[in-house]
């Protein structure tokens, strides 16, 4: 008799437990103190398993600065693997974000990776010894990735991903696989199998999706590094809602062959191509990462990605084509035009767009703040992206969920069902309209392209170019649990393929739910709904990150970085005392 | 009453030659000497028609060096297109090579740019008032892109293709297209309107296709630089066929955008990217392209492209991630497991071979030579790549053709009909196939891959790499018109999106034709039909040139150029006297 998706559920969660040592885990008082809390982010600390040390390096470090210890060896790879393995079961217990765990096999190759540099005196490449936890669609052999489907449970991939053997080769060590929602297509990473994620900093609000068991892992610190992937805002809205910083690269910069998505090989090709990309706690460790990755020939390990090392990719500061120290310039977009942001966002791009306007602005170089409308444009994408993601009619999702039985996680229920696969000539015709928007997006970025100013001074003739453009990341701060809105924040820049950041900027305070919503007429049905979040208890937002999206053309990921670190320094005025004191315990 | 293609294609030709002067019309005794001859390369200096100044012009330099003469003001951009308007039209008349002229539009923009470049003392760009012939797929404003096919005619564009409008903002002046054939599926360029374009070398052996027009036009130096499209081989192909070097990049290095190919938009986001490439008489006039597309911006002009001036890709002798001076390593693929080159192919390969491994070869660093065995693969490859290219079923072309009734030409006539379009499954399938191809493709280039060496030593496990693979174009030399067999040598590295070039070696001489196929069994029908070619009138062949094809990995294109270059050199021994005369003729 086959197994129904309750039975596998129970022996995969057996399993999850039994691999955590008896010794890591959390007592019923600390549990039941956890239970009370609207944020767990000090419990770690409270639990009272960590020793010192253990605190110390899982604390007290970016990744950056980790990885220049564990490369000197003034910290054992063995010591840092163990503190951060306890660290992740403990946020397991308390968010419940972990699938896979390796800790054994983390251990043996940490002891590896000691031996080898007291042996050679060398690190094995740039990652020596660095943890790093990867979104469960990532398969390391010899484990399942089941991405929270029971029909997938109980199948060890046979092979690693393409990124898992380069993560590898560089001197990483991967010791955990984080949750997902059920068909990776829900902003909650809730499934059958494992349950459901939660927001550590707030547990009524939502961890985000579908890489929401990374953000989750990352914010409790149980990981120092996490690679998530992005086909609508998978790595970019799980960052917002952690308070993480987060890199969408364009398609062909990071391999991403050889991932579990519930779909038949070659299905993106047709579709959208979803890439691979770091969450993280600074813009430096996506910059650990980016480069480590670009100069370790990923060509060879996907045949999409494209052979351009870290220091071949366009810089901001040295533009190949133009003279060196230019101003920075900013294209402010404040609104998508399918939904309008509410207005703590719309304060948030306010201030940000002031402070880069402040002429004291300890800075580089000047910043130039250009307001772009892209309101004509941004339904447009909506609408193609939509009929990309929906080329299979979801049949194949369907067919995966219906193997065993199980029902749709909440979010889903409303929103996907069965539909015929599209004719081979749709699927053309979107493929085309696809490339269309792509070549009219880039009118966006120059002066001449009519995007920039008020609408009445559209006729602009100069060759000025935008370096990157700020916008939100969703219409809402984040949200509570299943009432993430409108996407198109973030997929509008999946289906554009540009590369998009995600950056903390502040939290959000007693003081943002002041501010009312105008009185105009909704937009539509998503817009409406999208006021009616700000209708309900406005303080359930209080304490949830403030972050914004920073965008760049196709393939500029080096630029993206450094100007995020420009931006990075540049908002610090934003992140207040409040904040700043978040921030610390973050 | 709708026209018939008959109509249609006395009205287009009539406008064809309408459109040149009557002054370069040729004289009834010039038009009957040269219909008598094989070879018409030397009837533009025969014609009475050209000055001395207009031979030197179209005969004494290559691109470089007429840009830099072009660019100083040594010569005029008025006298330069003029030289190469009358010349073309010259070849038009002796091989009917063009479709679209535009004569006068070059003269104006001529002036332009020499009134320019006096009043500024600056050229325009790096190709200021270089005349450039463009396939007929191309988009010029106010011309039709008719790709002789009857019911494209007599529609003018309304814009330029992507390409079109980056030539002019390098300073380019172009002045005509050239002929395709039917569908532009062919290897000989023949079509209904424009009627079929011949070999000026050798006028019963084929032109190729199908940027054949541009062999044609470039043999006979009615340009000096042209521009292709490939996407089974159309720009190696004619290359090969007219002695004259091409390059087919990977997908994402020159813009495509805006051709006329006959199918509606999208589609070859389902199959496989065809690539615009330089058609020349040097491996630099590849590079001062290649180079000022590269550093054009032209991710600006087409949005599949990548954003990476030509000093930002990969050097041959700079490689970023390696040490400089390393010996050239050359792989040698000597068949592709499908159909068995001919005799004088496998040894135009062994004199390659052993001119490289020669001690004494005077050559900027040692060369390392690899025998290389992809017997296993090609089938597969050519397997996907049919696969890829019928997914329409011909549909497409067969509406355009049966629109005015036109029949197929006479080497399409037994290979070409109508199929059911493929269910968007199969599509998918095919895709995953290729990237799966792709990714097994990557190992040939390693020598831990097994593809290194006779079979019995497969096992190699060294960290080796090569630079470049030399393997034939065709398995056979420059046929016969309407004769050409496999292009399984050229469409492979389509499917597997590798950068390719085509270097001129020697022309094919008596001696060729003494030796003998071996008793081996054919591997199958395309085989056996190539065993054919060998068992006829092997004397057709003499004259004909003998090229070599030079792959890189996806997206190195200035590697391949480096790399031709060197080999450009090395190989000049083996050109011998006769056929340095015959070069030094062309």
């Amino acid at each position: 008799m086959p197994n129904t998706w309750q039975d596998i559920a129970v022996r995969k969660q057996k399993e999850r437990t039994g691999r955590i040592p008896t010794g890591w885990l959390l007592s019923a008082d600390v549990l039941k103190e956890a239970g009370n809390k609207t944020s767990v982010l000090d419990m770690p600390r409270k639990s009272g398993l960590l020793s010192n040390d253990e605190l110390c390096i899982t604390e007290d470090y970016d990744a950056t600065a980790l990885v220049a210890e564990l490369g000197s060896g003034r910290l054992s790879s063995v010591d840092v693997i163990n503190a951060f393995s306890k660290r992740a079961a403990i946020a397991q217990q308390l968010v419940n974000c972990l699938t896979e765990t390796f800790f054994n096999d983390a251990l043996a190759r940490a002891q590896f990776l000691d031996d080898h540099l007291k042996r050679t005196g060398k690190p094995i490449g740039p990652l020596h010894g660095l943890p790093i936890s990867l979104k469960d669609t990532f398969k390391v052999k010899g484990y399942d990735a089941s991405v929270g489907c029971a029909a997938f449970c109980f199948k060890p991939a046979m092979q690693n991903s393409a990124l898992v053997d380069l993560l590898f080769k560089l001197g990483a060590i991967l010791y955990c696989k984080t949750n997902v929602p059920l068909t990776m297509m829900a902003l909650d990473s809730h499934n059958n199998v494992f349950g459901r994620t939660l927001n550590p900093a707030n547990m009524r609000l939502t961890a985000g999706g579908s890489s929401g068991g990374e953000g989750a892992l990352l914010a409790l610190q149980g990981s120092i590094l996490g690679i998530g992937t992005d086909v609508g805002g998978s790595i970019r809205i799980p960052a917002m809602c952690n308070g993480l910083v987060g890199v969408k690269p364009s398609h062909g910069r990071v391999p991403y062959a050889g991932q579990e998505g519930g779909m038949p090989a070659g299905s993106s090709k047709l579709g959208i191509e979803a890439t691979a990309g770091p969450i993280a706690r600074s813009v430096r460790d996506c910059e650990l990462l980016l480069s480590a990755i670009g100069n370790g020939r990923p060509e060879l390990f996907d045949a999409d990605v494209i052979a351009q090392t870290w220091e071949q990719q366009t810089s901001l500061r040295k533009s190949p084509t133009t003279r060196a120290q230019k101003p920075l310039r900013v294209g402010i977009v404040r609104t998508d035009g399918h939904v309008m942001p509410l207005p703590p966002i719309q304060r948030l791009l306010d201030d940000v767009a002031n402070i880069l306007r402040s002429p004291a602005l300890p800075s580089w170089s000047p910043i130039e703040v250009v307001e772009v409308d892209i309101t004509d444009f941004g339904p447009q994408v909506l609408k193609v992206f939509n009929g990309v993601m929906s080329i299979d009619g979801g049949n194949a999702w369907f067919d995966n969920i219906e193997a065993t039985g199980e029902p749709l996680s909440p979010w889903l229920s409303t929103r996907l069902r069965r539909r015929p696969t599209k004719p081979l000539d749709e699927v053309r015709k979107l493929q085309a309209q696809k490339l269309e928007l792509q070549m009219r997006f880039q009118d966006v970025w120059r002066e001449s392209g009519g995007y920039w100013g008020s609408k009445d001074s559209k006729a602009k003739k100069g060759d000025k170019e935008l370096d990157i453009i700020i916008c939100p990341i969703a219409p809402h701060p984040v949200p509570l649990i299943d009432t993430f809105n409108s996407t198109n924040y973030t997929s509008a820049f999946n289906l554009l393929d540009v590369a998009a950041g995600v950056l903390p900027v502040r939290t959000f305070t007693e003081a943002d739910t002041h501010s009312e919503n105008g009185n105009s007429k909704p937009l539509n049905g998503w817009d409406k709904i999208n006021r009616e979040l700000w209708n309900g208890d406005r303080r359930s937002f209080v304490g949830g990150s403030m972050s914004i999206q920073v965008l760049v053309p196709r393939l500029m990921e080096r630029k993206l970085i450094e100007s995020m670190a420009v931006l990075e320094k540049a908002l610090e005025p934003l992140r207040g005392n409040d904040g700043k004191a978040e921030r610390s315990r973050l």
